[in-house]
């Protein structure tokens, strides 16, 4: 029988994987922390209806639904947003507004993988509910950029592209475009710079509008227009407007956003978003069928395309290096170099757990060598060594080599204040 | 249409839910780090046959497991030891042994929704991969220990049940019960604390024995038999030897057990087990049909039971006061007392959150009442007023109500000073 293998599309985490992992957890959660933002998470499944509520049918096609045993129709959830729209529905009133929410966990979508998509993947949302001020649309906005820099990516490396739908609701009201057509002739602005020149222009052409007249009012459409006044006043006042590019092919390919739209691109590797979001004022209203109706916004990050741009950025590495460091290891590596100290070796090792450092110690009997191998492969600091001097225990600096001998009854102590002490020098008095 | 609610037995986690969950991950990261443990994840979702492979067919009935659209037969996980051994296996000649491995993480059964139970429910796993000895499970014990105690739950609150299914394999060849009827006598053993004596005498009797002859041999199992010799004398070494009660009922349901097993039980309330596990030195093996021969150990610990035990404990609530104060609420709260300073306040917001504090603001124009509600609200330390003193900005100690006015440009380092001091007292000079 064949070995087992991950579902396509699935992920191990390996250790150093999950290390990386949690870099990106904790530097998304500290940020928004920084931010006033509050976690909170939704179930990892949802009824099939929720998302059909929200996207229309054409959504099951690209979801993980099946029908469990009680005969529920159910999803992986391929997004946070539907459940946060529940989740703020049902217990509005508990909570003052805005409320300012950001979650981190894994989506599903069954979509074929490639490079930038798997078809699980982490996503860190952030939302503001119950203000509809551009307040909170830079808000959002300065908190993606603040995100991307606290990952050392710097301002030569990315970019905000943003619009707003209004700027094209305006345009086709003026065009006297029928309302039911919008949302067609938004995919094809969606599409517009990758479909090819002939298609586009029958499409819009299907719409009684030419490529030209859409050309030429995209091209105006800048950092001067109105649409953007409030965001741009507000964005410049915290020294963040530089980040953003007006573009007004920017639309989002989701339905249910209702002014400023934006995504986060790297400028270097031509990947897919690295994060994508905008507002939406209906969608809660829509959710809880009215009972709810509070303007919103807010945006993803995934961890996908996120991890490709920190590998391929010089500048990222320091940060997830300091953090291994810090994270990854052991304080110190207790040898037992004489079986007969194996019983005060294992209290001392239970002592500094208990004092909180990170301790390890061989599980059986072995050779010292090995032993001291053992405290090299869990990056030990220092390693404790209990034998013929016990009730001295040999405290070894594993870096700078230093090595002298400390009473086993003042082993915490000495230890604490060891590693208090900067990794390189001399350790210990 | 009615509103939409969570599919049975899946749960929302709003914004006080999940720092509790939060707190929850962090002590049990903190607590296996001390221990040396790295940590890893699985994916949520593995082909059903992986699940069938270590415990049977039968296991479908609890497993939410249908066919994807590529026509895969995939579960949501049940438990994680299946992906752990599937990716230890494959990857075992990557890592020095033993591994040392704990995971944090969402798992799902099929079953009804009650008291402790939910479908979906998050786990803390941790396992000694590639190392037979006692030494691993007293490593094992202590942590389990060392993670309720870090919870606030003491020695008169909980204990750890502790058996080894040598002690049974041992009888049976002495009775000379054959191998293939082993599972069902334990399943027995399991179950005699809570069966019926008429039901456990029949089928004890289906196997040659007697209630009585068990029961004779069950009270003679206790802490001085050789089967617990050398686990005993280390965490007796370890001064954790107390919190053992040896056990034979304990046999653990699964199959895969092969010697030492336990169970954590709080001892006031009769809840079910707070965390169970054991050696397993075959399951490795017949995951990777042979390929990975680890002998290895674990437990799990959920946050369903765990979080029943918390909130009953008057011990644990210090700790999770001190953690939600910690992590919740922010440093400063801006307040825009003036319009026409919006602009200098969204430039302070930035740097002070650009030095790590928690600063929030108002997304829009407010009445400063309103404003300092919200600072209330947000559990603000201070509140920074920008209004008629600007340049100077008052500064208001939301705890102590002490204020000063500070100049804009030195509010980043008077912050930074002011949050170093105790919350109560004079925090400005």
């Amino acid at each position: 029988m064949a070995t087992f293998r991950t579902v396509k599309g699935f992920r191990d985490f390996f250790p150093e994987d999950c290390a990386l992992r949690n870099y990106i957890f904790d530097t998304w959660r500290a940020v928004a922390r920084r931010y006033g933002f509050v976690e909170y998470e939704g179930p990892l499944v949802e009824t099939t209806e929720l998302y059909k509520k929200k996207s229309g049918d054409e959504i099951t096609a690209q979801l993980f639904c099946f029908e469990d045993k009680g005969g529920r129709n159910i999803s992986l959830r391929p997004e946070v947003t539907p459940s946060l729209a529940r989740m703020a529905g049902a217990r509005q009133r508990d909570y003052k507004k805005p409320l300012k929410w950001f979650q981190i966990g894994p989506c599903f979508r069954y979509e074929e993988p490639q490079e930038g998509r798997s078809r699980e993947f982490i996503q860190f949302n952030a939302d503001i509910l119950g203000d509809a001020s551009p307040g909170s649309d830079a808000e959002l906005v300065a908190l993606a950029v603040d995100v991307m820099l606290a990952f050392g990516i710097r301002a030569e490396d990315f970019a905000v592209r943003l619009s707003n739908r209004q700027v094209w609701m305006q345009f086709l009201q003026d065009k006297q475009v029928p309302e039911e057509q919008w949302s067609t002739f938004l995919s094809v602005i969606d599409k517009i710079e990758r479909a090819k020149p002939e298609e586009t222009a029958t499409k819009l052409e299907a719409l009684g509008l030419s490529t030209d007249e859409v050309r030429t009012f995209m091209a105006g459409v800048d950092g001067n227009h109105p649409a953007f006044a409030a965001l741009r006043a507000d964005l410049e006042a915290r020294g963040l407007w530089h980040y953003v590019r007006i573009d007004a092919t920017i639309v989002r390919g989701l339905a249910y956003y209702t002014g400023m739209v934006f995504e986060v691109f790297d400028l270097r590797h031509g990947l897919r978003a690295v994060a994508g979001g905008g507002r939406y004022d209906k969608l809660c209203a829509l959710m809880s069928d009215g009972a709810a109706d509070m303007p919103s916004a807010g945006f993803a990050m995934g961890d996908v395309v996120l991890g490709i741009l920190l590998s391929k950025t010089p500048s990222a590495q320091f940060g997830i290096t300091e953090y291994l460091n810090a994270q990854t290891g052991v304080d110190a590596y207790v040898v037992v170099a004489d079986e007969a100290q194996r019983t005060p070796a294992l209290a001392a090792v239970q002592a500094l757990r208990a004092a909180g450092l990170r301790v390890d110690l061989s599980m059986a009997a072995q050779k010292v060598g090995k032993q001291f191998q053992a405290a090299e492969n869990a990056r030990a600091r220092f390693a404790l060594v209990f034998g013929a001097e016990y009730p001295q225990v040999q405290v070894k600096n594993l870096v700078s080599r230093e090595q002298s001998l400390v009473a086993a009854d003042s082993l915490v102590s000495t230890m604490q204040e060891a590693l208090k002490q900067p990794i390189i020098g001399p350790l210990l008095a």
